[in-house]
């Protein structure tokens, strides 16, 4: 069996994991790792980026703002050195606090001659694996990004591994809005394969995505409706979210709550025609497991979408409650997710609306 | 809808959730109150019950014990000092660090008149829902507790809600081998629900029990056997654990592997018969997410049960990977899940034996 020191003493030969880009005492993967090597050169299997922005993840975005929020005054100039600190420090942009990312758009710089990744040089491409396992050097102190917005313009670059996953850019869409769609494609395809389950089973589901006028929320009721849910509700906080989604037409029924609240939670819901057979959460605040459980029909399903998540909520949220219900850790990788949200973006009117106003 | 306001104004009528017993400005579920009213009158729905023995939940104690060693020199007294101040402080046992609590033992006091739950006064029971959510006062100091042992023999009351669920202890066994197996019940219930899924679908899985050894563990691997496993595989750190399991024979193959090792632990369980279709995390250690993706065949499914599980490193772990396995989040309820874990012990001598040695 190897040891940590087994592996940690042939430092020459390259992992498709990038366990040999990890610099900590520990072996760990390159996502539980503090620190990575950011140095230029690939190993074989290996490509190199030259990045042009970076898309933080919502939830580390928002407590970044928080955090540097003083006085009801924002401080992006401060959110910005955090930043810059946080990737100097660890080879890699990953939130101390909330543990996620985001990705990266940028172009193909070189490419290891053992690269199963099928790229070349040259190509357009987002980056689908996480920030938090990714070599990355910021080369020009992030000087065009103000610090406000979790789009990151940058120069530097970022290096994939042999089992990294990057969609190259289509030419007839918007970059940025290719870029936001990758971004969260997991949620739909994760929504879909659900649904389909349910409705393979005989059970065509009511499904209810807590977070529905957002990207991952937007896209999951698209996905909902299209793999044959018999009802789609969208849950949405305010009153312009509410009229945005309802003219986007994605779900049969939008209702406003607080998500943070289970009570009004629940009752939203359940007034929308639920409690749902699969709740999908896609909001980006914490606290949202009590409720989400709750409008969940005994014998559903609920999965978690949102990085502000807290694994021992949700656990212990439905054992207190006693609710018999399947929770799933929304993983970002399903095989087909980028072609499947860009086919979502493409075939749904509504969808696509709603993404294209954000750009 | 309801707005929090509307809810905390009608303070006496009570929720079978325990709602009403929350005291923090905004309406969130007791689980995730800062501070919950431990008044000793009842709500009509509610049951009270005089407290023997607490058992803290094993991440929680150890995060403790590890938080309380100074220069290797353990400090009990001030993890005593520690749980006497958060019950004071919240109203209920819950780490701050890791969101877990565990669970009591004790005699019910006084039944409210509307109480669904089934008790009578003078019932020996185990309450099944977390001291998270559980209003709880301490009156002896904990006075009879050495602080070294995550069992907390005390003298308080506690409250449960319409919603709570308790089981009575039977009185063949021996009170603290039924504490210590319905603390943990939830875990082999759900395996056995997840590896029926498999053979219902016609395929009997491989199923690996990290922290095999253990509580859970070795519960969970008499699940997994019962329930039509083709194959179980016991991880465990040490040998001394190894030849535990072996001589329990509650597994068809047994390995050592530190759990937090990714690449020692996909090994050690694809060496034993691995991938597995379904793997079943149950150490109290932080870290063991990348691993035990990595050890689980593509398509396959992960159960959390470890509180130190962190819901970002999983998403992400998976993501980074390029893995396409399920992964649920332990939840500790399962309707009848007491009744299963003691027919486990009952009918399984090697449960038994692993249970019995450690009183």
């Amino acid at each position: 069996m190897n040891t940590s020191s087994d592996i940690r003493s042939d430092v020459r030969t390259s992992d498709p994991t990038g366990l040999h880009r990890v610099l900590d005492d520990r072996a760990v993967l390159p996502q539980a790792a503090q620190r990575l090597d950011t140095r230029a050169e690939l190993w074989p299997d290996e490509v190199r980026i030259r990045v042009e922005r970076l898309n933080l993840d919502a939830a580390s975005f928002r407590q970044l703002e928080r955090k540097h929020t003083k006085y009801g005054e924002r401080h992006p100039d401060a959110v910005r050195a955090e930043v810059l600190d946080i990737v100097a420090t660890r080879g890699k942009m990953q939130n101390p606090e909330t543990g996620s990312g985001g990705m990266l758009v940028g172009t193909v710089e070189e490419v290891g001659p053992e690269s199963p990744l099928g790229l070349t040089v040259g190509d357009r491409v987002a980056t689908l694996v996480s920030l938090t396992l990714t070599p990355l050097v910021i080369e020009d102190g992030l000087a065009r990004w103000d610090g406000d917005s979790e789009q990151v313009p940058c120069d530097g670059y970022a290096v994939l591994f042999g089992r990294s996953i990057a969609a190259v850019i289509p030419d007839d869409l918007d970059p940025a809005l290719s870029l936001s769609v990758m971004d969260v494609c997991g949620a739909p395809a994760l929504t879909a394969r659900v649904v389909e389950e349910y409705v393979a089973r005989g059970h065509a589901p009511t499904v209810a995505v807590i977070g529905g006028a957002g990207k991952s929320g937007s896209l999951s009721l698209a996905a909902a409706r299209q793999a044959g849910a018999a009802r789609t509700i969208g849950i949405v906080p305010r009153q312009d979210e509410h009229d945005l989604l309802d003219d986007a037409g994605l779900a049969d029924a939008v209702a406003i709550a607080d998500a943070r609240d289970p009570i009004a939670l629940r009752d939203a819901v359940t007034t929308a025609g639920g409690p749902a057979d699969v709740t999908v959460v896609c909001v980006d605040v914490p606290g949202c497991e009590g409720g989400a459980i709750l409008a969940t029909a005994e014998g559903g399903t609920v999965i978690f979408f949102s990085m502000a998540t807290s694994f021992s909520a949700a656990a212990l949220g439905a054992e207190g409650l006693a609710a018999d219900v399947r929770m799933l850790v929304g993983n970002g990788y399903v095989p087909g997710h980028a072609a499947y949200a860009m086919e979502l973006l493409r075939g749904d009117a509504g969808v696509r609306a709603l993404f294209e106003r954000r750009h």
